[in-house]
């Protein structure tokens, strides 16, 4: 155990691990304390997510570039997935949708944006693959069109026909997910001369065994399930005693929690003018999110979740993820960037963040 | 008739030529068989698209180039113009409506996606004329807004006053109609060293004469303006008997029939290496549709309808449309294409499809 | 006052000055006359804007370039800012934002279209800064965004709570100009380099000095004040007797009024091949107006207005503003224009400007 033990030592972000053993002592001791609760699940979340991902790289590299990059593009986002998992559980629906819809908009415009202006910061012009992210973002306008469509094209009495809505979310789901396997093969395999650069490797840390490796995955998917069980029961209750609303809760905090551990790679990736790195992670979490991890759960829920989940979203969440596709396609176009460009993106994270926290709660 | 008989000879396509009596026949014993003569009018309808179109062709060819072009701008989509002539006729607006609708998406979509594909299949990367692709991108995108802002812009009440509709109609059906002409005097006239590589006439196949071209288009066009009269008399009720909502008959049926013969070209030039080509067809003919049937079509119907036909569409279909619109123009921007290219936009185009086929009737 | 008078001498636009103290003596007579008035202080107001853009740049060209940057990106729609006051002053807040929308979309599309027109008229191609434009763009979709999401978001029920709209106009309209403000050190500080030719400076007039300019600004501001107090009496009045709708002079009329100026400038740059600072002025006053002038507005509401503005647009002025947003990006995307870009950009004008002048009265 002596690397996984060393990388805890050197790394600050993975001493917040003592929050682990913390939430489940509290949880124990008083289940309803719910703000406290969702603090230190929060706080528990972030290194596991870190180690999660750590774990997944390290997979990666032992196993070659096509099984790697295949592992990495399915546990890519196993916090959110497991996060999800809890809350479908639950029968959560609207915390499951907000997450998620949460998690596309939080990595297209807030890593995405922060990751310009970071490297911007020092860098005066930064270039990166044009074509990997003009892939990406055709995934995610994929996405949203399959978002948009169920309710823009039916008038409302259709629109809302139950069966309908299930059929479709299930040839919706599938549909997407054969697209994000083709755009693995066209990717990974017969078109990877355009995606050369993009390499996802941090290189500079030492390798973990394949056993250590594939131990800690395990491990640690099984503590984020068990924490996130926690943070799903308090989300609620602390939403309501911050003052804040589960709207501003599921789409702005959960999605930053679950994504902490990518955005440190996303940023350090910034710092180091290695830009491809960071549009490659934010774009391709939030591809991978859209297209596989919300596929997923509308095809577990008939599975786990008390009833069947649709595809359909809030409208506003829709047009969020519409305008978030916007402009991650726009600003990725011309393959260049400098520091105003973050600052556009992430003041649209922030028209967006404004209006969820302000948002009075329905009036019943 | 020596070249006429020859090219039937050696073009499977129009060995469906039989059907063309079959129908007739059908349509004088049974007038009831709604599903039968669906099926015959469309296996009629498609090789009676190729020879139109092939008379087009050796027409233009025969009147220079500048003729020509006119000739191919204005009578490259003759089918689906008469089939929409026969439902306008018939009073059948929403039957109009959609086969419009559904031929600008399905050329913009299909036509352009599976072009991608098949070219994609053979060769690695293909290149095509950017400033082809963005002046046709520019045409569809006016359209779109002309279809879009009269719903948008007043409230509910205003937007539905009918002097208001009408009034509209002609005016933007005018105004789309002279951005058509502005942009053939553009592309053919002013600008036409822009556009160069983007050869329209397939020079492999002997030329007919003039006579013979000018006889055909005049006899088939009379053919198809019969079997289109069955066709659109018997299309609702093949459509509940099928089984298929109307919506998804006059969306996507509709559209692929009338559109046989151009995919054809489409398809062999995609394959031949010569994806100007494809993308002028498959682009030029939603234009077309777009900014010159349909008006022609709004203004016909204060001469052959039973009621004037406005050009305000379903916002369903104004959505479908406008989503197209930013596909086409997002995915020729760059000026190259890859398979999977192809597989995104057939991937846009089967997610209408599949929500079109699912939709439930309207609750009355 | 020697180059006053020369310049008023040699321009003829200037000569319309007559009309101001004309305007003020039909007030005193008669101020019922609705349309003779509102006809005088449009031709009075043409005048007294191109004095108050002359007199800026005059004072800009003294005070060196930063300086001179950042006047004229405060003052340069000085005209607009004025009218706006007064009617804000009247509690006319439906006659402030349609005048707010209509020159965003008026210098966005009609400025630009038609230096893209006259331009092309003379030349076979012209080429333009694309990072400029860029820039301005992308601006321009960021206040886009901050109009349309506060309605897009919530349901109906939360996103019409007063306490709600007015907390999140303040906090828009700070984002807003904290936006504007850091794009002006990108592109006069940290990143002039990439904005080089867009020289502002028109070069060939005689400078005035330093005292004539800065009062000539500010007795030509109070002019406007007092016009534009007539103006906005008279312009409900005169809409009716005219037959136009409120929203056709609001959005047309008065932003054609308020741009003249910068309009002669634009068009006099494109017809000597300087595009650049045609879409430097088009796309630069609609970000202005959107960044800055709409958001002066609502926090100098809760000053001199009866009432709280706010930020809060009809969702068909959202609708045109964003269209507009997305034209001026799609056509300035290249960098090179012809005269066919300018006549596409004029036709959506046109639909706006159809459907307005069109929409029927709303029935009460």
């Amino acid at each position: 155990m002596h690397p996984l033990l060393n990388d805890i030592r050197h790394t600050p972000l993975l001493w917040l691990l003592v929050f682990v053993p913390a939430v489940f002592a509290v949880h124990q001791l008083t289940a309803e304390a719910h703000t406290l609760l969702f603090a230190l699940s929060v706080l528990a979340i972030v290194p596991l997510a870190a180690l999660l991902s750590r774990a997944t790289e390290a997979v990666a590299v032992k196993t070659g570039d096509t099984v790697g990059g295949l592992l990495n593009a399915t546990l890519g986002n196993l916090t959110e997935l497991v996060i999800a998992l809890a809350a479908l559980h639950a029968g959560q629906y609207t915390l499951v949708k907000a997450s998620i819809a949460g998690a596309i908009v939080t990595n297209a415009l807030f890593m995405l944006g922060a990751s310009f202006l970071l490297g911007g910061l020092t860098y005066h012009l930064q270039e990166f693959n044009q074509a990997s992210a003009r892939l990406q973002a055709g995934l995610l306008f994929l996405a949203t069109v399959a978002l948009l469509i169920p309710s823009a094209v039916g008038h409302a009495d259709q629109a809302s026909d139950p069966a309908f809505v299930q059929q479709l979310s299930v040839g919706l789901s599938m549909l997407l997910m054969v697209a994000y396997g083709l755009g693995l093969v066209f990717s990974l395999k017969t078109h990877r001369d355009l995606f050369g650069s993009t390499a996802h490797a941090e290189g500079t840390e030492a390798p973990w065994p394949l056993g250590l490796a594939l131990g800690t995955l395990a491990g640690v998917t099984v503590l984020v399930a068990l924490v996130s069980d926690i943070f799903v029961e308090s989300v609620q209750g602390a939403a309501l005693d911050l003052g804040m609303t589960p709207a501003f809760v599921g789409f702005i905090v959960v999605a930053l929690v679950g994504g902490a551990a990518e955005m440190a790679s996303a940023f350090a990736g910034a710092r180091q003018n290695r830009l491809d790195l960071s549009v490659g992670i934010a774009l391709g979490s939030a591809v991978q999110i859209a297209l596989f991890v919300a596929p997923v759960l509308v095809l577990l829920s008939y599975v786990i979740g008390p009833t069947p989940m649709s595809i359909e979203f809030w409208p506003g969440a829709v047009v969020m993820i519409l305008i978030a596709t916007i402009t991650a396609s726009l600003v990725t176009n011309s393959g260049r960037s400098a520091w105003f460009i973050g600052v556009l993106v992430l003041m649209v994270y922030a028209i967006f963040a404004m209006t969820l926290y302000l948002l009075p709660p329905r009036t019943p």
